[in-house]
């Protein structure tokens, strides 16, 4: 079978190929709903709940299955047990499993790479709702990140996997002139050694999108992957994980080549996962602190971190601001800012900014935004497709937290789920601060808190967000100007501080979105993280090449 | 001048990023000393001679000059000093100078580290005897490996930094589709964000050569260099600092992009460097006990270590023995084995072994190794070229150590070098050990000392240097075989090892040598180092990238 999945996914491996080179717009795995079909929807509901209070069996190796601490934000009762697992005995099928997919080459495991990211295509819903109810995501975003865009990011790493495991000649006679003697001659070879074990530590709020790109990677240079899922979201990886094995399976190779590492947060194991010796790549998304525990006490395996930080939006100047607050109304309340991309602080500077040919003071710019984002979220049919629901206990508190460190522009309310009533949905607390308050909004707040903080000038907010950038990590800047010198100081701060920016964005784009094959998402030059996905630094050296010389014959 | 040293190399560059794809041979810097003109040898060698004894200025910051302990394995007085700097200001210096080299973009920054290595090209007489009187090599060696060839490598850094800052398009305008409505449309750029301040950490036998490939690597990619030499091993390095901020300074930029950091074995400063919060890479060749502190202290910058390790030869059969013997003779002698690539292991099935259609017993096969030794190196003046002088007390302790520990096959004998009557120059001693006696053989014992060992079988003996490699480390295996199992089952095990491997070399080239833009020298796939030189993993990491989204204007 692995044949026939290169053949059957070679065009899109070649197209994949090609993108990550033209950075152009293009999926293979379609985002609208609509597009899989009248059957799906329903077939993926009912695979989901057909989950619920059972066992999800994997043939892997096991001790026996084990009750977790898997919750659903939207307040359903999950009630799913999965296997438990020794992590010695995991690592050691892991490690039994490598050899003939080590054998197998490039083409082949893109093949079947390529066959695992269709057939979870087809199970998107499945998928969706598994994402939905663990994350605390609204359906469509569910869908989409959790879905589609999550196996572009796959995709993306392969195709990288791909290109910088083909990039050597298969064989070739090298020959050195030796003057008037024979020139010395001999035939050289390469092989691709894949690095060890891989460990993925997953997050709980996009464990796909933020998950398959060093899974894949890592699968598609050779390398077996424990996938380790946070313990408040399991289920999406439990089906990553059962459909990778099938495939595997199908295609000839031992099935333990992904295998499922579940914990509780009373039994953690990761560290001891991460710390085996086997282990050559850890691939983490989560909270800074054990991300950076990782990259400091990790040091026999590569370590890739995508971890958090404090994003930041500049408002300097605009031709009108209804535009600007549309815009950034979405942004900042989709998902109620559980997305590592979220803006957290709108900088603003407190004389007022310039609006066409107007003027605007400070108080109306941050009162503008506050009364988008109520808007917006003003009926709470509508506002659940926007917020979802809150992950944790820990987000719910911040809000509280955050009301009292400053001038609440908009308070926060309790919204009602019409379909799920336990869902726990708060809009967000708007805060307003003065720069000098550091304390306060040089922090990451995670969740559904906005600080809105008056500064001096431009020139003040942009070295306030590279400030907080560098000491906290930033993924995003959304500068506002029409201003060209202000937006060219701004790429250049944004350089500087290691952090993505765009500019002036009004429309259906969303700073949040990173888009695969185009968009590095993380810059792993400041603190949020150490890796972009996906470059070719992500992949390269989860590989080794050994040369082979040989006489010519 | 920074736009004429593009214009001037960049048909060197052109083809160095071919070559790094097709890995045919190619090199612009002549290997022949001849090459070079009459005038070359004699302006180098008194060139050499006016550094004697004299103070090496260098124009960086420093806090006056300093008696350091480099000492000539000839036994020829150095006596030159070299500026004493403080670890906090040599690294202020090195951020100062970075902006405007980070912003210069790759082809500048190419155009300008070629001019360098032209420059250096032509003071390879200059080069040649400084790396002579420093490390022990013999002339012709210390002329090669220390110019044209580290030039080499040198340039293929080059090739690869400035391949992996251009895969990204300039610009772009990406466009989604959105139905019926209209598409998604934005302009992207990426900014290149060199990663900080590189360490390079220099090694005492092969400074330039295993030196340069990191730091071009680093300056390509837009990073200041702080060269911190072997104590005892100073001079090439401060003549490559001299020349690399000449040209610096010559193409406008500041020459503190490149600064020395000299140090003494009584107040080593290497610590203090790697671990400053700047420093962004370290690259390290040396010993394995500092190497493997850097990999597991230095968590704050990536570390690229070339450690070394146990080499292997494999004898099972051969057609004659004839080559066999005179190639691994010269390949196990030159520079008394003072090469991280030189075979210290031979092992042999104590059965002795199939020649064309004969049988030859273990003792004909060790006593023939051993002879032809002994017959290359038995006139003084020849096999003082051919060895070079031995660098430190300890390479000289080991000889009597081993010695001791086995069945002298070849004792040690002292060379009288006809022109430097103080050089230390011995013969290797070659001790036959039983494959049961791994406490002698499995470890690394650096110079002139050569192990041959007795085994079952070739089977044990691939299982031996196996073990070696997975446990020591190893960077080179050498095995003859006219078995074509043999020779698959030993690439596999090579493979397994992490360690490149040549089959049945007989003629002019030998398994210590590793060929500029074709041989990856060290796979990272062993404790013998974590990085190669040169692969895109050697690179990639060096910079980041930072994405910039504007509205289309």
């Amino acid at each position: 079978m692995a044949a026939a999945f290169v053949d059957t996914h070679r065009s899109t491996l070649e197209r994949a190929l090609e993108t990550i080179r033209t950075r152009e717009y293009w999926s293979p795995y379609p985002e609208s709903p609509r597009a899989y079909g009248d059957e799906a929807p329903g077939a993926g509901e009912e695979a989901f709940k057909a989950r619920l209070g059972q066992p999800f069996e994997l043939d892997q190796p096991t001790t026996g299955m084990m009750d977790v601490g898997e919750s659903s934000p939207y307040g359903v009762d999950l009630g799913i047990s999965y296997p438990a697992g020794d992590v010695g005995a995991l690592v050691d099928a892991a490690i039994a499993a490598m050899p003939a997919w080590a054998d197998a080459g490039p083409d082949v495991r893109a093949g079947v790479c390529l066959e695992v990211l269709d057939r979870l295509s087809k199970r998107s819903f499945e998928m969706a709702h598994a994402v939905m109810q663990t994350t605390g995501q609204a359906f469509l975003m569910a869908f989409q990140a959790g879905g589609p865009h999550a196996l572009d990011r796959g995709l993306e790493a392969v195709a990288y996997a791909y290109a910088e495991q083909t990039r050597l000649p298969s064989e070739m006679r090298w020959e050195k002139p030796q003057g008037k003697r024979d020139p010395l001659v001999i035939d050289k070879t390469w092989r691709i050694k894949p690095r060890g074990v891989a460990v993925t530590v997953g997050v709980s709020t996009f464990p796909t999108w933020n998950g398959y790109p060093g899974i894949f990677a890592s699968l598609a240079t050779g390398n077996p992957v424990i996938i380790k899922p946070h313990p408040g979201t399991i289920l999406p990886f439990a089906l990553f994980v059962e459909v990778a094995r099938e495939v595997m399976e199908e295609a000839g190779f031992d099935g333990n080549l992904v295998v499922l590492a579940v914990d509780t947060p009373d039994a953690p194991i990761t560290k001891d996962l991460v710390l085996h010796p086997a282990v050559g790549m850890v691939d983490y998304t989560g909270g800074p602190a054990f991300g950076t525990w990782l990259e400091e006490n990790v040091t026999g395996a590569l370590v890739f971190t995508e971890k958090a930080g404090v994003n930041s939006v500049v408002i300097d100047s605009a031709p009108d601001l209804k535009g600007v607050f549309r815009n950034l109304s979405v942004s900042m309340t989709m998902y109620s800012g559980q997305m590592c991309t979220t803006p957290q602080n709108v900088y603003i500077p407190r004389g007022g900014i310039a609006v066409g040919e107007e003027h605007a003071d400070f108080d109306a710019v941050a009162a503008g935004l506050a009364g988008a984002i109520e808007g917006l979220l003003a009926d709470d049919s509508r506002a659940s497709d926007i917020l979802g629901s809150l992950k944790g206990d820990a987000v719910v508190a911040r809000i509280d937290e955050a009301a009292a460190t400053g001038d609440v522009l908009l308070a926060s309310r309790t919204v009602a789920n019409p379909n799920f009533p336990d869902a726990v949905v708060r809009t967000p607390v708007i805060v307003k601060v003065d720069a000098a308050d550091r304390d306060v909004y040089m922090r990451e707040m995670f969740g559904p808190v906005i600080y809105v903080i008056a500064t001096d000038s431009t020139e003040e907010s942009l070295a306030l967000a590279g400030e907080t950038a560098r000491e906290k990590g930033a993924i995003t800047w959304l500068v506002y100007s029409t201003d060209d010198d202000v937006i060219d100081r701004a790429v250049d701060a944004a350089v500087d501080a290691g952090v993505s920016v765009a500019f002036n964005l009004v429309g259906g784009l969303f700073v949040n979105q990173s888009a695969a094959f185009s968009d590095f998402h993380v810059t792993g030059a400041n603190p949020a993280g150490n890796a972009s996905l996906t470059d070719p630094a992500f992949v390269a050296n989860r590989f080794r090449v050994i040369g082979v010389r040989k006489p010519v014959q």
